[in-house]
């Protein structure tokens, strides 16, 4: 049985490509449509309308078909109540829950459209007395009001807001490419950085163990203690290959100088993690004095936090490192709270990890030197993502130079002469 | 201080270029040598045999380089007995604990050399009463008699094994190309699965989700049905799309058939996902018919166990993945036994994961386009790793066909016409 | 001084994405424009229609902005008549000559619209007394009369001919990827290539040296035996390494056999070049009896041709080399009439090549394991790429077998036993 | 019939990993060997010294595998006289030339050694009255005198020279890597080069167009203009998409301060070649005031050579451009005189055919993102390649501000402020 429903959306429709995808979604999904009215905007800045009626087979498919729009803004023109079922079971939402967007959210209830709160992708939106919130299935709990179907729920796009703030800045992923003028491309990430700051908003860092096999590691310590590190997200490896380099030399030390190093210096990194284990943490081994240099001694010594999370191809793991993954899911949601600005520097695992929590309204950066990461963010729903295709030891290495007064002195202070080695 | 030691070691030295990654790794510890003998084989299938003098400033740099010889094969002349020391504290090792390699390992205790049980390397070696087995350092426990020190740990080169074998198939990690007669490469695995199974070992593989965005899901089936998959590791993904695909036919449905999946489907997968959790697990699923087609369907039915470990990215997860690798990690060693062949198919993570805990002695290849993850795994200290840059659907394509009788027919009739299509 | 033209298209404008790339390009050329007319196609299948006022500061300008947006098959709404001017020098248009694009394409003279013959990008339109065709800039002579402006040139979108085909078989460059399923994309080239055998039409390959790397040539020897090569386009580099396999056994002998060719052999290209050389051409070297084997080989005995033109990294080159890569574009040229489809295999160089001659309306099949040759394919215009990231030797093994009777058989034939090897 | 010959080699055999590559191109050859004499180098910095007996089947194997060793440095033990014989057609080498290397070499006439001219691989050893000299298979004219045979030759392995050159710098192709301490890399290579300016010899650059798309243009101008490019090897490409850029603003003006360029013009790029060969040359176009910016305007305006050499893609091509490959060739050899280090940035293509003509003496640094072309290069012969992968853009600005005083000054004072982009 065909049933179907009327949608709209505003925006600049046409340029942004969206129209397209929307058509595309309708498609893939194996619905049809009937374009009712299309005010297309005349002029350049003009936004558009378009109303179009949605049909598919059945209302469950149709109903998760609207869902599937709602994530490229698209809105039931008549939404009506939102409708809530209980959870029956710890961690299992009911058959039609509603799937978020990480879209800003707003729901209808007793007649009112209620924003949610922290908007977050793929999970359900629990209602409680005062307020309406997104939940991951794994913390769903028996008895929780959980919105059900796609009714009584309106998403804003990102366009419309982005116009309103008026950026400099224009994030579009389709620029992705090593084949870009890269220089500029840091002036502009320093200069929304320094936007950010001032603003009093927090700076969020995911990163990779390349940041110190590139030896963009006393960069990145600047960037820390010039403040532009306000908490980073990374996991076992990265925070284990800087202690390493910290303990052993293995990296920033002489080695490095020659640019050879120790990179897969065989027990190095298993030693110093033991030896942070018996410091108890981080934190242990930077007041026992055991941990003296690099990137996590900057972080302590500045108090920024840090979220480690785990994962299967770990060894040890550190004593900071979450091993249940879903816990450290938690840790990193709990400091998303002030992010302004996200930045993801060389790994794919933890970018995505974080790609999934974020609300779309945060500008986001990709930096890798593979370009299936950066695409890989992109595809994942994260719309908002800018990717740049580039060598991170350089990129670093400029980012600190624009940011750090000063920045190049110190580097080339702490650099051995070149030509004395063989 | 400059102290030294005396190391000897016997097999295809030149050829192999083990001899020349010995040299190079005393130097990167900052190490010198002097070679005391050098008998080489003078014709192609001789042995040669090295005796070395090692030295390093002061006892601890030399026992650690000492160490990292090991992994080459290299062992001390006058080896002397193994000393060992308590661990103070659960999980963590004494300062000098003797970091294993993966080769078969021997240690000399009470004027004998005993075997360790189970190789797995960046562990320690725990002796108990009646044996001697590796521990990873998240295992040890308070009070454990654990080896340190380089004195007294033999370990069994790769090489002298493998022509002991006689096996028609080697693995050369130098192969890692996609300019290689790829047709032939499966054929020759395929023997050497036949092989393994021929000796009642059993055959590991290891995925990734792309086998089911490649439409490799159904030969992964046929393969699993014939026999030929005895356990699988993977994460939350590849069981997610593979659940998904079965459940919503986005990808192996009518629209795989048209070449065109809807393989982003935005909430098809956290659906699937709800919908087997609230089924309690996967053979849960299964039985309820909830679940009939697919991958994980097929193991179920076969009664083949999985292993499925999360990762930070994870969304869910299904029930049957276990949120903390460490945990995930003991369930993957808990499967290893029998194990006669791995094979490792578009997975990065899981790949590292399982080289990591996988003695040298188990042959194992390794699959992907992308040239890096192959060279990533034989990096991380996987030398028996042989890998093949290529495509994996058309890979598993042709390893079906050539591991079961009468797949192409199977395939055909599966498969709607051609020319159907829109 | 802003000066503005209408302009006017009709096709599937949404869905396909074009008319986004439409507004982006007035942007990128610092135009502006106003939509005049939007009928939007209100179902799925419906045909959309938009008219819109161009304007650019100056004439230049205006005039180059149009001609850029006839690559999207946007037209004039008044085109008025042709202008045209003579060229002043050899191989030099006047400075406002059309630039044409890779569509077919007609041109308003004598209030007529004629035809243009062989429609390829970035050439001038020469207008002689019987017919106007496309005119390469080294090829126009003093004297020719050439179009200028945009005024009185029109061009056919692909979409509206496609859909006349009603052709099973859709090209959408957006699905480059490696995630797909590979094996049915093959299954569909080879009904494709099938079908257009079937209405008389030539099947043109363009392919590289990792056709025998891959080892592959044995497949490709039967395609052509099959029929199924009419022409083929390359460089020296693949029928180099053809030539040297087959006449000293490097790669598809005993050495392929065993997996492990001498691929790098330091001079046997080298020699097998000067044997062809001695021999006056690759024909003579087969009449000769010097050459008996591989991909040139069976073309020669098929008789069928092919255009080899040179790179400044080749060695030798082969006698049949075009040196001059100009006179090597005229000779493919004049090979491109009654192609019905082309299939790229392995080789940026000549794919983009091909491409930049080939029309339009001529589909094509770009397969490469490298994403990026695929991806510049299409950014440089060939909008009707296909691309296929996969693995050149599973891909050719694998269509093959699709269109050669018993092809499995003849392969199995060849090949020595496995396992006879060490 | 087996025969044999004995060879030696002296140098750093094992940690170079030379000695394993000699007895693995004699397998791969089918020969056999036997080791007659290894005298190890006892400490670290002793050379060894081999002398090997090396058997085959048949002399003209024998043969072919003897010259294939000298590409290692491995010379006969008594090597005769060179025996020669006449070309009896131009263009054709008699059947068993003798193939040359890239190594230094000496050729044994009259009881004398006489050093060849000009090494160069794959060629021919041409003898003439007063000196022997290197010539391709291409230039060689009936009744010219050729080397045949491996007699009487002898080549001097490159790693004996380095040494005697006390060159801080080495290089290691096995460093390729996107992992690397990039930053520092930039610094040895510009140390590097104002050492080879230091002894007033060249420094040879040759170049891609993703020079320019990636926004360096304007750091590749300064390191013109303070003299670092004393000649530049470059196909149509790059120059055409620099001159398109100084002409129209695509790439350098206002756009690419905008982060976002016009890069695919359709139109512009074919605009500007018609421009410059209207005006005869690049050099004609500059002194006309048609081209007024862009690296090639810097090269004509300090007088510096280029070759450009073009390709089958091409499209016009500049006037400047070599449309004979084999005669563009000859152009860049002419160029050679003097060079003292070669740059390759972001050029598969040009950097293999400046690599097939360039002496292994002449150190030389391969730039580019993508791995594949630096491995690429290596495999080809050009053993002393240091490779680093890292993006185009920031390796320019970085190296031009080491090498150029005040550098990051005149850098930004032509970029517009950021912030007032839209």
């Amino acid at each position: 049985m065909i049933v179907s429903e009327t949608v709209e959306i505003r925006g600049h429709l046409i340029d942004s490509g969206i129209f397209t995808k929307i058509l595309l979604d309708v498609r893939e999904y194996g619905g049809d449509f009937v374009i009712e009215r299309f005010d297309v905007g005349k002029e350049a800045h003009d936004e558009s309308y378009a109303r179009i009626s949605i049909s598919a087979d059945g209302t469950e498919s149709l109903s998760r078909l609207l869902m599937t729009l709602q994530t490229r803004g698209v809105n039931l023109v008549e939404p009506g109540e939102a409708e809530t079922r209980l959870a029956e079971q710890d961690g299992v939402f009911p058959d039609d829950f509603y799937s978020t967007t990480n879209l800003p959210t707003l729901v209808r209830m007793g007649g009112q459209w209620v924003p949610v709160d922290n908007p977050e992708m793929d999970c359900g939106l629990l209602v409680t007395a005062d307020r309406i919130r997104t939940v991951p299935v794994s913390d769903v709990r028996h008895g929780d009001q959980i919105v059900c179907g796609a009714r009584g729920v309106k998403v804003v796009p990102l366009q419309t807001q982005r116009r309103r703030d008026e950026s400099g800045f224009e994030f579009m992923i389709s620029e992705v490419s090593s084949e870009k003028p890269q220089a500029l491309l840091v002036r502009q990430i320093a200069q929304q950085i320094r936007e950010v700051k001032a603003t009093g908003q927090k700076v969020l860092w995911v990163g990779g163990p390349a940041i110190v096999h590139t030896g963009a590691a006393p960069a990145m310590v600047e960037l820390v203690n010039a403040g532009y590190v306000d908490v980073l997200f990374a996991g076992n490896a990265l925070a284990t290959h800087d202690i390493e380099a910290a303990m052993y030399g293995t990296s920033l030390g002489v080695d490095l100088a020659r640019g050879s190093g120790v990179e897969h210096g065989h027990e190095h990194h298993i030693r110093a993690i033991n030896a942070v284990r018996k410091a108890g943490s981080i934190a242990g081994a930077v007041q026992q004095g055991i941990l003296t240099d690099g990137i996590m001694h900057a972080l302590v010594q500045a108090g920024k936090p840090f979220v480690l999370v785990g994962s299967v191809r770990d060894d040890g793991p550190l004593p900071d490192v979450y091993a249940d993954v879903i816990e450290g899911q938690r840790a990193m949601r709990a400091e998303l709270s002030g992010v302004g600005f996200a930045i993801m520097v060389a790994t794919m695992l933890h970018s995505v990890a974080t790609g999934n929590i974020l609300p779309a309204s945060i500008p986001l950066v990709c930096v890798d030197i593979n370009q299936a990461t950066v695409t890989k963010l992109a595809d994942r729903g994260s719309a908002q993502a800018q990717g740049i295709v580039t060598d991170i030891g350089l990129f670093l290495e400029q980012l600190a130079f624009e940011l750090v007064p000063d920045y190049r002195g110190l580097a080339r202070r702490r650099q051995p002469k070149v030509g004395h080695h063989r």
